[in-house]
């Protein structure tokens, strides 16, 4: 894929393949879309990218992206301003969010603990989520973070950091997902299934809308 | 994934979503990579998508994208300009440059005739072709288009109004991909590679280099 005979689809098609998981084939047919749609619809596309990139904001509060200093989230009159869901990024935010079961603030800590990576402590927003549960009246944290090596030291180094204040730590159920069939989880999952089991309710999961 | 905190991104990841092949969990993921960018980075990205919209160009002899008027391949010296390849469109071209097998020149169709689709013959630049068979000394005409009905139509349609020129008039050829197995191969493709066989020489395949 080097013979372009313009040196102007070479550049749009070489940036294209910068993305994450994007070739140099699948470059050009997306290239080669756009080429097709009329000029300002390409200069949407375009802008839209410079936009956000240039007036992106990071709520002071939660760290969540966002169009304003502190985000629609942290504003929002009808959030339970004394629950704090811990998460890595946006992306379980947004997760969230769209189960529509979450009241409460989050807190993107922008990462985990992982030294393999040269990501430390310092790296993440852990000290301004200790400066929220210090100022604000913070009843409980939900520690959402991924189940990994990396995601069980972070969620350590977080406890330890609160253990002399009064706030509950909580970490999200760990368990079969629904719809699953027993046989094909692992046992780790399933042993701690069965170790973390809960009361039985009729209904439990239906009551879940 | 409606529930962004940020319109910016949601504009964005919307835009990105409009492309082919990109559903909206692609377009986030694309997103976010981009906002972990330098800013002068996602610029360049931006503006080569700009530059190519507005400052590109059909060569005026061959119809392939270009930046000049006419293309490098049909201003090269080094081309035997009595050989036109009729192809589809752009990435057929780029295709058959990359085999390093063919030193003639193109002609790029803009797609082939598909009453379904309602693409007539007006709709393609086969004019442009005839004018070129009259205007110019060509030859012999490669016909390199899809095997489909819509292929055929279009090689017939052409071969008819170029019946009256001294053109000769080829097809690329068919046959059992080199690799493939024959057990694997459909009947039609098996059938007219045993009718259009060529002779044997030895080391055939290792002679086209």
């Amino acid at each position: 894929m080097e013979n372009f005979s313009s040196k102007l689809l070479q550049t749009a098609v070489d940036e294209f393949s910068k993305l994450p998981g994007i070739g140099k084939k699948t470059s050009l047919r997306l290239v080669l879309h756009l080429l097709k749609q009329e000029e300002d619809e390409t200069e949407c596309f375009a802008n839209s990218i410079v936009n956000l990139r240039k007036h992106i904001q990071y709520c002071k509060k939660c760290f969540n992206i966002s169009d304003h200093e502190i985000c629609d989230i942290c504003s929002s009159k009808k959030r339970d301003t004394s629950l704090i869901c811990v998460v890595e990024d946006l992306r379980d935010v947004i997760a969230i969010e769209n189960t529509g079961q979450y009241y409460g603030l989050y807190h993107v800590l922008g990462g985990i603990i992982s030294p393999m990576d040269g990501i430390g402590p310092n790296d993440l927003t852990i000290e301004a989520l200790i400066e929220r549960v210090n100022k604000e009246d913070i009843n409980e944290i939900i520690l959402a973070l991924s189940t990994t090596m990396e995601g069980d030291t972070t969620n350590f180094y977080i406890s330890r950091k609160l253990q002399d204040t009064n706030v509950k730590l909580s970490t999200i159920a760990r368990g079969i997902a629904i719809g699953d069939e027993l046989e094909y989880a692992d046992e780790i999952t399933l042993g701690r299934s069965i170790l973390n089991r809960t009361p039985y309710q009729i209904n439990m999961f239906n009551s879940q809308k």
